[in-house]
């Protein structure tokens, strides 16, 4: 493990134990146990991407100056409210769309015991922001705006959640309906419920931790929510093109009738009878259809309509980027793309 | 209907219409239907005692004068958060508990198309606290503590609520234990998971809204937090010895296996032959195992026991009122208990 993932691990255990002895609170031996055993399953197994660039983004709004360790506590006590944040949406989306694994481990649901107390559980992740934001920025003049920014990043995240929830549902005879599926519904979903708080949330924390007002940064919004899309087409690009064994999985949205970049592109740009075997083949399991629907993305060219999507992107965001007043600034979100850009898995 | 409850539910009106067009999301107009079904299903169908009674509360804190239009919008607007709370934490409960029926109507989550989607609806009530206190109360010097306030109890709800579910939590080998069940964990069971939120929350967003600082009123809170407890004892106790024509539903506190404050009563004045019995019969669905638990309820006089618990705690509470030095919050608290004082339902 790296020197930065160790020392924000000890943060980690820090805020816990914090958690754990909460005097708003009085614990029972057996629910103090639950919960530090459930924030240890469920918070700090992924990737910490997201929680660790909020201390790279505050480095580099000062030019990469060394962080006092107060500094460095508290851009990683930041960090861990947006992995803490993940967590509570991933034990809730596992319940949603009924899953089986979550990183390579059975969903924290599924374990024996459980069940539907996960729901709590969830919320009770929920919860612990605000305590870990209370205990440790209660009196920075930041303060009201971090609530606000947790709170409408949140809604956001929840909202596009909604929109996918609904709109993958089943008709009423229970079939599926490819024709509610377009490019301007995808957007609005990646947007809202994955690049708010995956991409604009870290940088948002770092500003504010650096004085500055959140509302003369709105183009450092919507650039980093343009990333966030950008990452997701990526994403679902990789599922079906992505060499498996780089990537780490075996992609499955085409039998679970996922609203992919791919086949919104594939719907806008098919004729008639491509249309047909499409709605024909899928949301189908078995392996012939799928086969089918990624002959079609051959057949359409899919990989060359992502490069162009790709270069066109990259040299948007690139002009955005360069355009901003601040070269600190652009510092963080050129970071922010290169971790990025062209990636393979 | 009454004059008030109209009153208040035009304000429910306004502040519905304002989270359908909130201009941080992007609604479809699927999701906008989705949104507005849901609320209606949901937060208005209760009693609206907690809502109102944050009115009721603010007009004794003046000395029982008349609201201008705009106190009374934000009087009602705090109620109507309470109301959005209780809702959220019902939607959720009742997937936690896997019930069937809520105010004499299917449970959310039982309604056609909706199952798990309704985890992420439950969420979406939660964030709507967030979106009303922002749109009414973000310039209100009291805004931080609004929030802190509505966090922390929130807190101290689902914590409550969590001990509540994992103390009834069958054995590993799904066997039910009675020797879990104890007056302590039954006091901060009810405690947190109602107490706060049902008592405490609604004064204490008048005093909030008065220019009062929440930190000397801790007497308040304790006051408050003991009428929650005595109220929640009167409602154990009914579900056994109440009218069922007057309480308006049937209890099954026994059969459910409930941390009832009866059953703790009664093992804690038991004796051995008793205690049996009632291991064997608690939990159990049949009508004579019922019956068993009651003739011991009988036997063992809770009605007396509870007659005395009731009047003690109303002299405690009457003393502990009028040791406040405010006449405002002396009438404030004195309302409350008035309104549940040997109430038969």
């Amino acid at each position: 493990m790296s020197d930065l993932r160790s020392k924000f691990m000890k943060v980690y255990s820090v805020l816990k134990a914090e958690l754990l002895k909460d005097p708003a609170f009085e614990f029972t031996e057996t629910s103090r146990q639950w919960i530090d055993r459930m924030v240890d399953y469920n918070v700090p197994g992924g990737k910490l991407n997201r929680g660790i660039s909020v201390i790279d983004s505050y480095k580099l709004l000062f030019g990469g100056k060394e962080l006092s360790d107060e500094e460095f506590f508290l851009a990683s006590a930041l960090g861990w409210c947006i992995e803490w944040l993940q967590a509570y949406l991933l034990v809730l989306d596992d319940i949603e769309d009924n899953s089986q694994l979550r990183r390579g481990r059975p969903c924290w649901f599924r374990l024996p015991q459980i069940g539907m107390v996960a729901v709590n559980d969830g919320i009770v992740l929920r919860n612990h922001i605000c305590r870990i934001l209370k205990n440790h920025f209660r009196g920075k003049p930041y303060y009201i705006d971090l609530l606000d920014l947790f709170n409408e990043v949140e809604f956001q995240t929840i909202s596009g959640q909604m929109i996918d929830l609904i709109t993958t549902l089943d008709g009423e005879e229970g079939e599926k309906d490819l024709s509610k599926y377009s490019l301007p519904l995808h957007h609005r979903i990646v947007q809202f419920k994955t690049s708010y708080y995956s991409f604009y949330l870290p940088v948002a924390c770092a500003l504010l931790m650096a004085g500055e007002n959140l509302e003369n940064h709105i183009d450092v919004k919507n650039t980093l929510v343009d990333m966030g899309i950008y990452y997701q087409v990526q994403d679902d690009y990789l599922d079906s093109f992505g060499d498996p064994e780089v990537v780490g999985k075996v992609g499955t949205d085409i039998e679970d009738f996922k609203c992919s970049w791919l086949v919104v592109k594939a719907l806008e740009c098919c004729d008639e009878d491509q249309k047909k075997l499409l709605y024909e083949n899928y949301g189908k399991a078995d392996q012939a259809s799928v086969a089918k629907v990624k002959e079609l993305y051959n057949a359409l060219d899919l990989q060359g309509v992502f490069k162009q999507y790709e270069s066109e992107s990259y040299e948007k965001m690139i002009k955005s980027i360069e355009a901003h007043p601040s070269k600190a600034v652009q510092a963080v979100l050129k970071s922010f793309l290169a971790k990025i850009h062209k990636r393979q898995k």
